[in-house]
């Protein structure tokens, strides 16, 4: 088992669009998700990871905690953090907080695994896990 | 130029969901796209035609008047029309109105190409064109 | 603490449009969550409670686990169970499987608080709750 | 008659995520719409006039002619134009290029009109239409 506990943060900012938001004046929970896929590609470039090394990287697992609401043009800043990579898979963990006042409003965590364009599973690169590290 | 009138008309119905309104309590203008592309697939099951033929749809022209607008739970009534059928395109017609009252919300447009995988353009194959009429 | 385990179980089905897929070809994992929105809307619906009772249900806690993709037209069946009711909460599992082979693409479950239109917490409805058992 | 042709341009940058793409490898075509609204957002912001002036402002009128799709990652920059103002309208131009190569993927056209909460028609604030000029 090769898991290795990653710590190297990264953060995103997202400016909430008016169709994110729902009739109840909030942005709709699926949005944090979107976020979350943003505030990741945005890591892979900050990291000069943005080649796709034959590898895509569909989710298995996504889940948040919604602890306040985000409203129209609030701006959300969403820390990115690669948590573990495993041979073929890759958990990232996310905490999204209002820029004005730093209050929390979701953490979120997501694993992707590793596979070809054929969904075929395939170990992670060893030049990608290098860049990793 | 081998344009042909085609007059078959098509009903879908939609439920507005809860993630499709916006702040302002209303669907956001851009569902009405994506239900006029979920009535022209049902179209196009209703008429046997869901096999693909090698080709895809691209659009290259939409457009929507909005009229009246939908509210979370309204059910929408979307009629298809296949309004024009070209050597490598095809247009269609929308009319969406509230099924309470018959009162209409939205006419849209919408122009779509014929491609290959790669996106080049591609006759529409006689077959579906057969069908078409 | 009044919680109340409830086994009705539900089902909606959903055909899966065009604009749900991504470049993999396969159904955008955000989508998941959308389609468990639209089941539990359909459920309320179902069961005579389409009525607002004065409350929103906004989510506390989403989670997914992603099994095997869908693809375009794939007729995915969203059974939906109301797992427990709280004071000022409810619990929904969902499990999304294939029409055509009833095999599992995803298990859901979210967690959705009950509150006014300003955002506060409101004990569910006593009218509610009678009808939720 | 008090239509003014205004002739400020703006530009906004809008980077491709993974949610944006479908089955094709490309943009979904209603993306253009959602873009062209957080385009507007920007500009509404450039301008300071993000204060909402007791007005909200639904869309009546939306059209693309999409030229040259977008995929993944692609740097979308869309130049808005505020092209006429109405008493109780705006109409948009938006331009959307591809950073790369300046190649023009799309031109969109949005018309809003200015309502109070309740959906009813009000006349442009007179101290946002002093900004607009």
């Amino acid at each position: 088992m090769t898991r290795r506990k990653i710590r190297k943060a990264f953060e995103y900012e997202y400016i909430v669009p008016w169709v994110d938001t729902d009739a109840l004046g909030i942005m709709h929970f699926s949005n944090y998700f979107k976020i979350c896929e943003r505030a990741e590609q945005s890591y892979f470039e900050y990291r000069n990871m943005e080649e796709n090394y034959g590898i895509y990287l569909p989710r298995v697992h996504a889940s948040c905690e919604f602890k306040r609401p985000l409203r129209f043009r609030d701006r959300a800043v969403i820390s990115v953090k690669l948590s573990e990579v495993g041979k073929g898979h890759m958990t990232f963990q996310y905490s999204i907080k209002n820029r004005k006042d730093g209050e929390l409003n979701a953490n979120c965590s997501i694993v992707v695994a590793s596979v070809d364009k054929n969904m075929k599973p395939l170990d992670i690169p060893s030049e990608l896990l290098a860049k990793l590290q």
